[in-house]
């Protein structure tokens, strides 16, 4: 397996990443930087499609975008001044290539090829009830649903039968959809997952992350709001739809601000790296400590470090060295050299902290495996004492829209209390950001309990949907609707 | 491109081999060889599916069977006693893995996987039907339709629903299906293409041809019939059905017997070497020389010229040496060197030829390339005279079940006379075998023709089905159903 | 391991095949064709270095020429008009890139590349002294011990540090050398090897056979004559030396009629097809027997098994057939059918065989694992009687000249009699052609014992020139003179 | 190309890193791991060999050690309680596979095997030499000219003829070799490259750094000593010798401070982190700023930056973030899109430094192609003011020493004096740390001219040794000694 997360393992898991160009001369690799600039969000495969007006062009593969897309060959068999694409880290569904995004099909209208950010959360009873009419489904992945209900819709206009798909789904969607009728992006009514729209020249793009657009040197006009369906045709004529109607209070997910996005892209109209950064000041406030230094966990607890350290005064230190090379990772051969892992990654700065406090800041715990590894190289390294500070609340619950989490009993905090987890990974001290200070640093007074303003139902088992395909936990795990291994 | 065909460039080309073990411990690794046995009927693709009472799996890839299914851990991932495979040189659809065989797909009665040897003559029609319907395509096989259509069957079980889905097909099809309750082997009516019955031990096996039996060790029992429905359950039960009747004379392709089954196979009773041998002797009868050698363009000639040789009493020699190593095909590289091509494969044993009458055998003449070049070695060697014999009918019309012919206007005998071919080649004399000498040598008086004997559209045009998706060979030429290119 | 025999396992093997070219524009990619050509003389390797006048050019490959040098771009590397290239099946030392020839060394007179067929069978001895005098050997190539002896002679000229270094050697080397002085063709003065010299327009060739001549168009001039030395310079300048003097009879391998060449070569006059045919047909005068078919061991038993029948007037038959797919060999996957093995090569023609009489024709007996195999592949097919007639003597001693041959004690008819073998083999008779009756085909009245004609080392044992190496033969199974293994 | 540099293409780069282990029982995994640390020293190739007390195994392979190196099956191929390695970034001679290090040679005394950082700067005169004297070179690489001296030198032990090589070369060179009587290491008189020696358990470790040290859990014992050679034998027992007397001042290089080293690695008793937030501190005293803001150029300029920021009271804040995917270069498809590249590495925090002042700090400028797009990348976010602050005095002279510099017309210091570079790059102010500054943030007082600590050359132009090669640098650039080109 050649490709790898930069990220730790021990983190939750963004599981997309999707972009889309409309009316440029080099859609497809604009489409392909657009994507590198969303890695982040998925590192095990990409695809992209592209519509030359009388074709479509699709191409997949396992891996990076760099190494797989940026290739001139491909880029210009990719033919066509509309493309959409995608990066994948897989949700549902096994890691095969018939799995990749976008999904393609020959509809009676044309061709149609989507991208999704999110999970179906009702795709398991769906996809049973289509198979029993008939249906055949080349892929295992939840996306797969939307276009077997689009295909057999009784909806006269291409629109109105993606609509009467979408009203039978539940859960969590950002899509980008190509057609030979234009280009659909689209977001669900919730707006739990990220979208945006941007501009270049003429060219209208949609993105995951405004990131995106500052690599293509594209303009961020605003977010693709929650329940609008934004179609754009023939000369970048952008026509705006709100088919759910407008009566429900959005939730994006929190998390976002905490971990998933680049801190240099801008949510909401809140830039997230000043959110982490405010994170770390909360923390400050809600946990002081007497320390020598603040050290982050690299990279994603560098900026709540610096928030921490200007609101403390205490100074900010690269403690802890990050590797450079973790792109690719090394994995150690032979059985007694095993055990060194997370030396690989990050190496103690043994002559900084050799007889001082430390602060650490980190940006969750997920199992705790790494924090545990952390304090102890921390102490090898001569600290005198650790103490822990974690810019998120307990993650205590699972995801169901389109985020990797471990099954719930393997999350720390669905465990242990913050005492035991302070025992846990031996640190001399452990404190987490409240609820509401996470709130208050993304510019909210606090939480509103009655009706949140934002997902949070990792740290508060408050989900926003119903949940159709998970009444029964035990039967899910049983589940094992597609027989068919390709080896 | 790694995979080549060993045969000429310059002949009509099986489109598929299959090959089916029902109760068998290894019955992957059988499906390997006996597939390997095959590889002469398709070279660009091969899959198998296994059914273990559980899952189904499946592994395809592009090239040859050598390389890619003689693999331990491959072969043991295909677990399973009852296992189906196929050998394809593409004939609809473009040549991405997709369309490899078996195709599979999970129906509302378990997992469905299919091999096919011919061509449906009536998919475009259906197809266009079908996703008018809402059904989605996951390959641009003419296969696939059968799929759609017992997915989308009213009838009860999956029999009933399989042969609702056939009564709806028309054209060639020996068929080798696995589904949960069994193994499905069955021939269209007219019986086209060939499929034949054997045993190992209790295990069943089918196979497009008896050659793969004696690689396997397994005993041939009879031919399955045209017509005919085999399922095989539980315990190797053999059941025979008879869907369609038996109202229609059989007419299997007689182009099996001149060039595309192997001469140790044994056809409907026939020993494929024994015909070929007679068919050299009719052309000795019929097409008389006063010659020096007797020579066969190898290796497809080679019986017809011992036949011939014997016969006329003029010396087999082995003029032509061809080089061992065309499995992997060179490509010249170099513009100056370009026009060398035949020699790679073909050179003249000098020594023999400088000065001789020379009686060339050869099995068919296609767009005459070949001969053309084959023809001016033997002068440039020196040959005093080249007489050309062919072990078949002059090739006038295109094969529409599952034969890869060039379009009719590249067929040299559509566009000349034997003299004009003769002048063409530049041999001293040019002669085919006679339809009734061919059929004599099978084994028949003559044909009959009010109700021939064999499919020999390709010699006579007189096609034994209509031709649905034929009928307007213009528009067929335009049609572009599918508009994504997978790159 | 891709690439493979097509020459069964059960043969001797010869080691290389050699090609040079000077003074054509394509000259590379003329090469890469008469490598590919003599692709039968060493299918593990290839490699080709060419002179632009100012560079040295070197590409090598493992596996075969089609595949690794029909590629333009490679082709357009190995620029200039003068080149050399060599084909290898592994003699001494491992089958590593470095040793694939030709070898190349910066000498203080510029480049010098080498391509080598023949084994120097003081090559340990000359090794052991030059290491001791401070050189460093590249390769474990027994060529590499001539580069040596060139770099550190103390003549002048490079001809002459050439001719210094030849006259250090012992054993068999046909050479093609390259440098910035011209081109070096030369044979050893017995002639073991063959080597010969052709012209195409201005340009001059060197090839092992004269079949690399008629793939390329060229015209064979006459075999380089052994112990001959051709200096090939500016303008196609010939100019022959006589280094060693002219007393020693040349004796030329006596297996390249038998087995090595191809069939359509010509060797010293004689037609390789013409002699085979011959000796089948003192097989059939020395050894009758009566039969109703003669049958050849595909594909190297044919001309003989042609001269056999043609003699004895017994009609020649295809009783075996070959499959044509064993370019690449099927690796049999699991335990349970391994031992099929043979027949994924060959089948019986179980129509043709069954109840007759046969005679088997093969070119040499090594192991007779194959005979052995092949004789009970008959009696399976019905054969009611199986004559086995060898177109060679009994192999019975190994090849110190650049042949594979197995250990002495694998050697059938080391082993056993020739009633032995018969039985051992299981055939109802079994007969080798005489030592007299082999020189009679080549057309020799007899074997002339006090000063044999050729080297038949491998039927009688005597050994034309001393094996300084291999005088205690204990001695060099232990040696293990280079402890690095390139993993 | 596969392999890539994480740090910028305008910086100098480190050509070598090594590593060897002497008695422990997983050698060569422990080799993988620490030259996996040592990794941004070279990232073009690496290679381990290893000796089991009979055999010498090697493995050498083009990319990272990731990949190539961390693979059970090559680990336990080389075999042996004793190896060494060593990462790449080619100095001199083409990029072949033949040119990676560890180089091997078979020597009268056995196996040598030897890992080089550093630049032989009279290899040229030394191989020309050699070659007229019939040594037959493998490589290009200027370290085998050690090999050929050591294999022709007429003393009697191992030890004397490698110390009698070693004395007629000069330059920079670290060693560790490898040799049936044991492993030896040594550094040139000056020590210009680093060699450090740490332990174990038992087992004795050498490494280019003592980051190395902390993957493998190793414990640094000591700085092997300018014009040291070590040699450790049976038992891990070690022996100094110091065979170039001690007269010579030693001059280690100053750069490795400044960048090539890891900041977690302490060089000759300092923290490289240390060091570097000394030149940040230097720098802010040195040439003060009225500023919002310190951002680093990621990831070299951090601790400069962090120093730079305590020591001015300015906030560090992360305006430039740094893509994590770039271990693999994303290389632009498309000639429209190609003008991006700088976005795909760096992307600014446009919401942090909108309307600001910023001080900007990098480690050193080269071409300044960077700092150049840096600067207007921060003005088209926003950026008020934009002042440049260089932690190393200007880079005005190449390096002959192992580390790889543009021509010295390249550089930018070269060309122009501050002022036009600010101009050049567009910064508000520029300023590079003085030089006696730099030797400050080491400890020292300041420089001394007449017999420097440091070999500091780069920026002083005062070169330790003698240049024998480059005497004439127009001669050296015309010199084409080698003339093979492996295409």
């Amino acid at each position: 397996m050649l490709t790898t997360h930069p990220f730790d393992d021990d983190k939750l898991r963004e599981e997309c990443g999707i972009f889309g160009v409309y009316g440029a001369e080099t859609a497809s690799a604009m489409v392909a930087l657009g994507l590198h600039a969303l890695q982040h969000r998925g590192q095990e495969a990409a695809g992209i499609t592209s519509w030359d007006g009388e074709e479509f062009h699709t191409h997949r593969a396992m891996g990076h975008v760099a190494g797989n897309f940026d290739n001139d060959e491909i880029i210009r068999q990719l033919a066509g001044d509309i493309a959409c694409g995608h990066v994948r880290y897989s949700t549902t569904g096994e890691t095969a290539l018939r799995n990749v995004q976008p999904l393609y099909a020959d509809l009676s209208s044309g061709g149609f090829a989507i991208s999704h950010n999110g999970n179906i959360s009702n795709a398991t009873n769906l996809r049973r009830r289509l198979v029993r009419e008939g249906a055949i489904f080349q892929s295992t992945s939840d996306t797969e649903v939307i276009i077997h209900l689009l295909a057999r819709s009784r909806y006269r206009t291409l629109l109105d039968r993606f609509i009467d798909a979408l009203k039978q789904v539940e859960g969590a969607y950002s899509l980008i959809c190509l057609t030979p009728e234009g280009m659909i992006a689209c977001r669900d009514p919730l707006g739990i997952r990220p979208l945006v729209m941007g501009r270049l020249g003429d060219a209208i793009i949609f993105a995951s992350e405004t990131v995106a657009f500052d690599v293509v040197g594209a303009e961020y006009i605003r977010s693709v709001e929650p329940g609008e369906l934004i179609v754009v045709t023939q000369g970048c004529e952008i026509r705006s739809h709100r088919p759910f109607g407008e009566s429900v209070r959005p939730r994006p997910c929190i998390f976002e601000h905490v971990y998933f996005s680049r801190p240099d892209s801008v949510l909401d109209g809140n830039s997230v790296y000043a959110v982490r950064k405010g994170i770390g000041a909360q923390l400050a406030l809600e946990s002081p400590v007497e320390a020598d230094l603040v050290i982050p966990v690299p990279d994603s607890g560098v900026p709540a470090a610096i928030g921490y350290s200007q609101q403390s005064g205490i100074p900010f230190e690269l403690g802890i060295i990050r590797s450079h090379y973790i792109g690719r990772t090394f994995i150690q051969p032979g059985d007694k050299v095993r055990h060194l892992g997370v030396k690989l990654k990050h190496n103690a700065n043994r002559a900084l902290i050799d007889g001082k406090k430390i602060v650490l800041i980190d940006d969750s715990i997920v199992r705790g495996t790494t924090s545990l590894k952390i304090v102890q190289m921390m102490r090898e390294a001569g600290a005198k004492e650790v103490h822990m500070r974690i810019a998120s609340p307990p993650t205590r619950h699972s995801c169901f829209y389109g985020v990797d989490t471990p099954e719930r009993g393997k999350l720390l905090a669905h465990k242990m209390d913050v005492a035991q987890m302070a025992a846990y990974i031996h640190a001399d001290s452990l404190a987490f950001v409240s609820i509401d200070g996470l709130y208050r640093a993304i510019g909210e007074t606090m939480r509103d309990d009655d009706s949140p303003q934002y997902c949070d139902a990792c740290f508060t088992g408050d989900y926003p949907t119903t949940l159709t395909d998970f009444d029964d936990m035990a039967e899910i795990n049983q589940l094992e609707l597609l027989h068919e291994r390709v080896v």
